[in-house]
């Protein structure tokens, strides 16, 4: 396979945009990281759409190919893929693997969702088709259900508290305060986080990522290509050095323990072999937040923080933008929100931005970095290593 | 990139199968293709599945996993992918990139959709999902209109009879008759498809497809898996010589003639290049019938017919089984029917099937087929051209 490049990236804010479409969200960021990228809209080649529930919500599909004609793409295969709250994920690997392939010299992956016009009970009911409902379906079990019985489980078996969980919350929500692009952020107190409302005991309000409406985009280009237009760029080129994608149980049942999602170990584990790196080199990590006890999960699940001490990590502030390694610099789906078709092209768009050394949550001397965009009950799974090019 | 061999296919019947769960039918097919195809399931390293609207009509999403779970298939990448009536040949594209550029050695593709469970206004308004409705929403246009528009120019043009495009409707039911995987098949007379309920004048009843429920599945395999197999094989192995990809304009002010699709032409085009073969050569070809005057258009489109002969030549019989190209030796969307996710896989399926020389209406001695998927609008399209291996 080919290497790969980053050579243009575009974001809307993730917020409540009303009255956007959803098309002009998505054809606002790959316009964006078209024009950046400096690649002429002949020259790419395959266009790949990460959605979820435009279907239920908006009654739109064949987004591909809308958002290729509205921005004047030629006629090239353009795919919709889905895989829940990965979807984004999903869509950027295919994009690479159209470059590493040798099938086109340059791939524009496009993420986007909007949910915030559907009433909450619209909402919901289209974010629960990433459950396995013939399954989980008889037990009633939620999302949140599913995260809070995962935290009571890390809780028993490493000690973990309240205060190292409100500890992600309240770093997400300081460092979405100064991102521009977030839904939300705040200086919030460990008093002010546990006296949220209760959603499912033990997670509160502010453990919960927010429904957002946002689109995202990013250019890759081949090796060649990258050679021809690096000198134009405004900015250095950001190489990946793996995707990696996998699966796990769509069910509970089907989770050996739920204190780890297997799908997130074996996608790390393939990611760092792929890039030919340790954990150990990962200086900032876009991981998937959806609850604040899943990025205590993920950080270990990615092997950045050992076993069961996620949470202490978190409360020591070695997951601050200055600690050992920075987690959701852009504040996560806690903060920045969670559109969720575009939410693991938003973790390439932030990671990209770090090693490019222009985050407004810069980690200082970023070389390496990784996203981590995880679907339903962890049934679909994208890691990500990205190298900056300086 | 590597050649590609078809191994294994399955396919429910296309059908209503009232009370059988979306899951269950993908789950059918796929096992069948997997068992004919002796390929162990460890040796799977992708799935695709193709689906356009189990958001909206089921509140299932995620069926990529769900379906890899449910036929025990190890922790590999499983994409959902959707171009409207197109995602069973992306599916069927994706897979065979995926052996085709060295990812993996075996590869599986699924397409599925329920339908006949939802009332008409809740399947209207999903398979709508499929119109560019920020651009064709305001004139109203639905799909039976743009077939419509396109027969009664078709008809001013070349001289188009409702005769020509009856002998369409009456070879397909015919060909449904003698597949037992068909929904319907049926001896008509021109009177009866002439005295069948007007639609959207000049289409009427039998002029449409029906609504369907139904999944198929291709396992695709690496030359190198397909030689330490044969032997093993139940059927002779199927080789694709070609798939492409593309897109045209997803809104009707976008198609330059409604007398043809743009899609269909570019993607025929680069089939033939990529298979180094002509219209000639092929055989026999599953061709996206949505409509009766479709098949007209879709022979011309991709150069199996002259333009403006398509009429003629079906009420000729050059389309027939014997002819001088087989058109939808299945029955075709009109008579096999058209579970919309399935449709483009159920195609490899009877293509593989003539290619064999074991379909039920057998064109005699079948080297070269193809098959063409087209979505929305004409948004989206397939064209794959496979040759049988004896």
């Amino acid at each position: 396979m080919r290497d790969v490049f980053i050579a243009g990236i575009g974001s809307t804010a993730f917020d409540k945009h009303a009255g956007q479409s959803i098309e002009s969200l998505a054809v606002g960021a790959a316009v964006d990281a078209l024009i950046e990228s400096t690649v002429d809209r002949g020259q790419v080649g395959a266009l790949y759409l990460g959605n979820f529930i435009s279907g239920p919500l908006n009654g739109k599909e064949v987004l591909a190919g809308i958002v290729a004609d509205r921005i004047g793409l030629p006629n090239i295969p353009c795919t919709k893929v889905e895989g829940a709250c990965a979807s984004g994920g999903i869509a950027f690997r295919h994009a690479c693997l159209a470059v590493a392939s040798g099938q086109v010299e340059a791939a524009i992956a496009v993420g986007v969702e909007t949910m915030t016009h559907a009433s909450t009970k619209q909402t919901t009911a289209a974010l629960n088709c990433a459950m396995d409902n013939e399954n989980d379906g008889p037990s009633g079990l939620t999302f949140p259900g599913l995260f809070g019985l995962a935290w009571r489980l890390h809780a028993q078996r490493f000690g973990t508290t309240r205060a190292h969980v409100s500890a992600v919350v309240r770093k997400n929500k300081r460092n979405g305060l100064r991102n521009p692009l977030a839904q939300m952020g705040a200086d919030l107190s460990d008093e002010e986080v546990a006296a949220s409302a209760p959603i499912c005991d033990p997670i509160q309000l502010y453990d919960c990522c927010p429904t957002s409406d946002g689109a995202a985009a990013v250019v890759v280009v081949s090796k060649a290509l990258a050679d021809r237009i690096a000198a134009g760029l405004k900015h250095p080129l950001v190489q990946v050095l793996a995707t990696a994608q996998t699966r796990g149980s769509p069910h509970i049942g089907g989770h050996g323990d739920l204190i780890s999602f297997d799908a997130t170990v074996a996608a790390a584990q393939r990611a760092y072999e792929q890039a030919g790196v340790t954990a150990k080199d990962i200086d900032l990590v876009e991981l998937h937040d959806c609850f604040s006890i899943a990025e205590v999960i993920d950080s270990e699940d990615l092997g950045l923080v050992p076993r069961g001490q996620g949470g202490y990590w978190a409360h020591e502030g070695r997951t601050a933008v200055d600690g050992d390694v920075a987690i959701n610099t852009s504040g996560g789906l806690l903060a920045k929100g969670h559109p969720v078709g575009a939410t693991g092209l938003g973790q390439v768009f932030e990671v990209t931005r770090q090693l490019r050394h222009t985050h407004p949550n810069q980690v200082q001397g970023a070389r390496i970095g990784m996203t981590h965009n995880l679907g339903g009950t962890g049934v679909a799974c994208t890691v990500s290593i990205l190298r900056g090019v300086q």
